[in-house]
């Protein structure tokens, strides 16, 4: 692998790049975004060059898409007759079913390998790119056909994985949205959602609350514009987590009118338990 | 102010103690507690001695509360009659409206002042002890009679939490029990329940989840032993809170089936600026 073509040059696609340079890369990365991000990422060493997508895609061995889902599906449409047979596409979409779709339809006879880094930050783009974002973190992998597994730029994609230390992990692309509509976009929904239930009631005076609040409403600091996306190609399966969770919250709202202490210490009991075993079992837990 | 009694030397009882020594108190500190929390606290340097009740009570100048509600509610009753007219009684527990019912009823005569630090950790007891918990967060206090924030013993009390980095604000207790109802009982009932909710749907596979989980699941660690007193105690405003939450839910819940996207994208709009505003507010914010 000698040259890699990042499309969408903002705080996941300009951390691989910082990544692969920390692992000891030393071939070309170029990227493809505006012409002010190009420059500002040149000028942070981020990438090398800009390139016009045609253009990075025909010349690059890996072809990194890091862009909104929306704008993912509209490059694999646009580049999926420019890339190299020998070359290897992946993505960092959030949701993997629709991307899949995509790239069997525009994509035959190319290694497609959907992906998704489970790391980020509240804050995006550029200036937030950091060579340690993937750091102990899981790397999900879902191959559009698993012959494509057995594949030499496969085996050294995931070689470059782990050297940024990253955690690969092959999914099934269905699976994959079914988990992530539990644990990433559930949180989010039950983040903003509390945080825009209080805005509504106005608790009013400043600082009458916990250091827990502060934790509970961070993910609420996320912009639509990313989610937008994610919901939309992930609507079945967000709505089946959302109807479980208000079911739970019924169940609660129920048991406090009613004193049922019982049931409530058992939703805190299963609470407890998941809570604590994600800081055991997670690569990333304790944090 | 010469003396101080400590009823529950556990997280908010014994980081008291610490901060009171931290900011130059040299009296005497009192625990009421266990013998084996008293002989913990006396080789951890937090308290001097131990006391039985009606003893550390009639010997004090300051009596400071610090159990779980329900403790507190039975030690009211219990010490009433032994504290002394010039002695000052304030506690830290959650919830104020049945505890200043409970100090009109059994401390007539006495000064009792309601109290609510807000800090905390998850972990318990007093090995989390900290002299610095109370640092730039509120203490909220809810005086049983106005009049008796012109007494001097009130007064000083107000300087030695000011001594301890803490910001005391004075509330209505009704309008304090409402205020935490949204921004600690909520909270914490949300967590609770994304947690439950995760631990029955069973996502499994291991690590594959953002760094935001961590955040949204780590009120769930905390214990139903303190939380059943605080729902009990605060029943009728955590409902109406819980009420508020799901009908919020609901509505995403249906923009999302619908695909009413401005409609989504309105309430990250309110949750994105109420977390925000609690960032440049919250005198503990940032964090």
């Amino acid at each position: 692998m000698e040259s890699v073509a990042i499309f969408g040059v903002g705080l996941i696609g300009g951390s691989f790049a910082l990544a692969l340079r920390k692992a000891g890369f030393t071939g070309r990365i170029t990227g493809v975004s505006s012409p002010t991000t190009i420059s500002r990422a040149i000028s942070l060493g981020v990438v090398d060059a800009g390139q016009p997508p045609a253009e990075a895609a025909a010349a690059a061995d890996l072809i990194f898409l890091a862009q909104p889902i929306s704008a993912i599906l509209r490059t694999i449409a646009a580049i999926g007759g420019s890339v190299r047979e020998s070359a290897l596409v992946t993505d960092a979409g959030s949701t993997k079913a629709s991307i899949l779709s995509a790239a069997a339809e525009h994509m035959t006879g190319r290694i497609f390998i959907g992906g998704h880094p489970m790391a980020g930050k509240e804050a995006r783009g550029l200036e937030a790119a950091d060579a340690d974002l993937f750091y102990n973190r899981v790397w999900a992998l879902t191959p559009a056909k698993p012959e494509d597994e057995h594949r030499p730029q496969y085996q050294e994609f995931i070689q470059w994985l782990e050297r940024i230390g990253a955690i690969p992990l092959v999914l099934d692309a269905a699976e994959h949205d079914r988990i992530v509509s539990l644990t990433s976009h559930l949180p989010q929904l039950v983040s903003t959602a509390l945080a825009a239930t209080l805005a509504t009631r106005n608790p009013g005076t400043s600082g009458v609350h916990g250091p827990g609040l502060e934790d509970m409403t961070r993910l609420a600091l996320s912009s639509f514009d990313i989610w937008e996306d994610i919901l939309a190609s992930n609507r079945d399966n967000v709505t089946s987590a959302l109807e479980d969770y208000i079911a739970t919250l019924e169940a609660i709202h129920k048991a406090v009118v009613t004193c049922t202490d019982a049931e409530i210490r058992q939703i805190f009991g299963q609470g407890g338990t998941f809570a604590r075993s994600l800081r055991d079992d997670s690569p990333g837990g304790g944090g």
